[in-house]
């Protein structure tokens, strides 16, 4: 089965996240995650150069095939919107320009592919992930939040996400939680 | 005195008004005005990729010296706003990745370097547009924000503008009414 390699993200006015993932059929590992931190002095022009920069070096590093992003977030105001629309702009562009595909997912598919529930908290991704990359120390939800979307994607990619049934019973929140039991705050 | 070549746009999801104009020294002209219609039947994506080479080949079409864009919008709701976010940054991504530096200007600050008033309407600008460049016939607002866009850059540029007594004078709309008193329907 062929080997593909997916970079999620989560851009944002002030803070990037960003996560790459590799999958070959049903293996999947971690191969980076982490966030870049803009430059808060500059001006918005400024730190949309170094998202669009930022995300062209990590294309050029690691080859990915496809990108994701999240679609939408509501509940801001307008002007918060078209920042963030830019920041999501420029990331597009750069993917585009280097010619990998870009795909996006509502919050809510981000959250039930990786839980099983499309309700679930920023902790609660965090944490299942965690369980699914085995990673020793998460880092910030901006970089799990992007880390969510690759994954989102990957399940996508795989079909996986569309058999519920199968997701709910491998990969859902309960069956994390029943798994380990020595976690849970009491 | 430096020539410089400026290119102003007007981004949307469906509609990218353009406007290049030529300056050097007080002497300015018209490049290009025209729109870019995009295909209503592409995805979200694929229109984000259209925005993304038009502006490319404008760039290594007329090589402008800077790229000036409107900064704001308010009055949509949020979805609507991260569209146009989205198809702004990409716009802006384009000519920060050719090297061109970009520039934004309030809708009130363009209105009035047009105009020589900050509510002015987009008749209003169109036609003293058409005045000041001596275009015979007026396409599409999208088209005329855009190049309005591009003059007031080319008025701050040149500092004009902060001279509001002498861009009043020169350039205001009851100036232009006096002196187009036959175009006025009464």
């Amino acid at each position: 089965m062929q080997q593909q390699t997916i970079l999620g993200i989560d851009p944002g006015t002030n803070i990037m996240g960003y996560g790459i993932i590799c999958a070959k059929g049903t293996t999947i590992s971690l191969v980076k995650m982490d966030i870049l931190k803009i430059n808060t002095k500059k001006n918005q022009l400024e730190k949309l150069l170094d998202t669009f920069n930022f995300i062209s070096d990590l294309v050029n590093t690691y080859h990915p095939d496809s990108m994701a992003i999240e679609t939408q977030f509501l509940g801001k105001n307008v002007q918060s919107m078209l920042k963030l629309g830019r920041a999501q702009g420029v990331a597009i562009a750069a993917a585009l320009h280097a010619q990998i595909p870009v795909f996006e997912y509502a919050p809510t598919k981000i959250k039930a592919a990786v839980t099983g529930r499309n309700n679930s908290s920023k902790e609660q991704v965090a944490a299942m992930l965690q369980y699914i990359f085995q990673i020793e120390a998460i880092p910030t939800f901006d970089a799990t939040d992007a880390l969510a979307i690759a994954y989102c994607h990957y399940l996508q990619q795989t079909n996986t996400i569309n058999s519920q049934s199968k997701t709910t019973k491998s990969n859902s929140w309960e069956r994390f939680v029943e798994n380990n039991k020595d976690r849970i705050i009491k």
